[in-house]
């Protein structure tokens, strides 16, 4: 297809897929004439995955590529690149190493990691940006001296692990490694805020339920 | 206590207690004399949910106001209350009336909380943030041609009433209802994190089990 009809299959103006083909987001269509290049539906999938990580994801356009990157990596296996990817996504602030609170929750997100028998995430622990982030997000709760001790953690750890069951069945629905990688980057970055937004409502339907008048 | 014990009790700085209590975040203390004010558990804790809000929240002081005004409204009962506090805080992007995906998007939604027999939330959709928000992720995924239909969204919201049940479990340790709803507050603020994290660690783990090597 021609730039004009990816344009108008995706959605996403000329304009916008000639800057993400410059910037290098997206690989360059096939030369038809001096002029034109040919575009195919791996492209329109790869600009799918752009638009989801810089629109919704939020994310500056070198840390999309820096994405990107890892997705391509056709050196390494889908799961390492998988895992490369989701790496390369960003994070909150990094955990306060000088606040006690922060060695506190280190053991408990720890405890909570072998309690699960969660044994890859526990080999690369210290090196994961998401276990850094637990890591944070334990301490600020045990600063605020909210109990967060690995008893009220396993519930919520039990659900994630149910959600990342859906997720990687709706990625195996796809047939390469690459597609499934893709799949699995822009699955990870569009259903956080579907789960944050279900859990609002599920809370205000829960409250109703239990403190709500006339029910 | 003194404001000096406030500080050390609570890990915030005098300064920044003082600007807060300037901000009207944090209520007056009780004057014991003409330079000296008294406080008490009520503003250790109140202090507790202004840092939630602003450090692991991100939010702006204003926002925060906002949010403690709701929780503070005794004209209300508790549900109300915490209705009004939840949905003060900050949502993502509304979405695009213009865009056709949006209008797909609020129907599956809508489809979504019948199937749920989520009444309460139904009858206050549109005027709900949470539901606006779920309305923008929905439509994400359709502008990028990614399957996400009823069938596709029920599992993550049943995990997300779940999650609420464990939420309000939480809130219901505490006795006083201004207690309650501060809790609440604080913990839809905190625990996102934590979700978000676990949910990333829990699809290395599960990436690992389906495609990864040697296992």
């Amino acid at each position: 297809m021609r730039l004009a009809e990816l344009s108008e299959r995706s959605g996403v103006s000329t304009a916008t897929i000639k800057y993400y083909l410059r910037e290098g987001l997206l690989p360059p269509g096939h030369r038809i004439s001096a002029t034109q290049s040919a575009y195919d539906d791996d492209h329109l999938r790869r600009l799918r995955l752009v638009r989801a990580l810089i629109q919704v994801g939020r994310m500056p356009v070198t840390t999309a590529r820096e994405v990107l990157a890892a997705v391509e990596d056709e050196s390494r296996d889908q799961h390492m690149r998988l895992g490369a990817a989701v790496e390369a996504l960003p994070y909150g602030p990094e955990p306060d190493a000088a606040d006690p609170a922060t060695t506190a929750a280190r053991h408990t997100a720890t405890e909570l990691l072998e309690r699960l028998d969660w044994h890859f995430s526990g080999t690369v622990a210290d090196a994961s940006p998401a276990f850094r982030m637990l890591v944070s997000a334990i301490a600020a709760l045990k600063r605020l001296d909210y109990a967060c001790d690995t008893a009220h953690l396993l519930p919520y750890a039990r659900q994630a692990a149910q959600l990342a069951v859906f997720d990687l069945d709706l990625v195996e629905e796809f047939e390469t490694p690459t597609e499934r990688v893709e799949a699995a980057v822009a699955f990870t970055v569009l259903y956080e805020p579907v789960l944050l937004s279900l859990r609002r409502l599920a809370e205000a339907e829960e409250s109703n339920r239990r403190f709500g008048q006339g029910r």
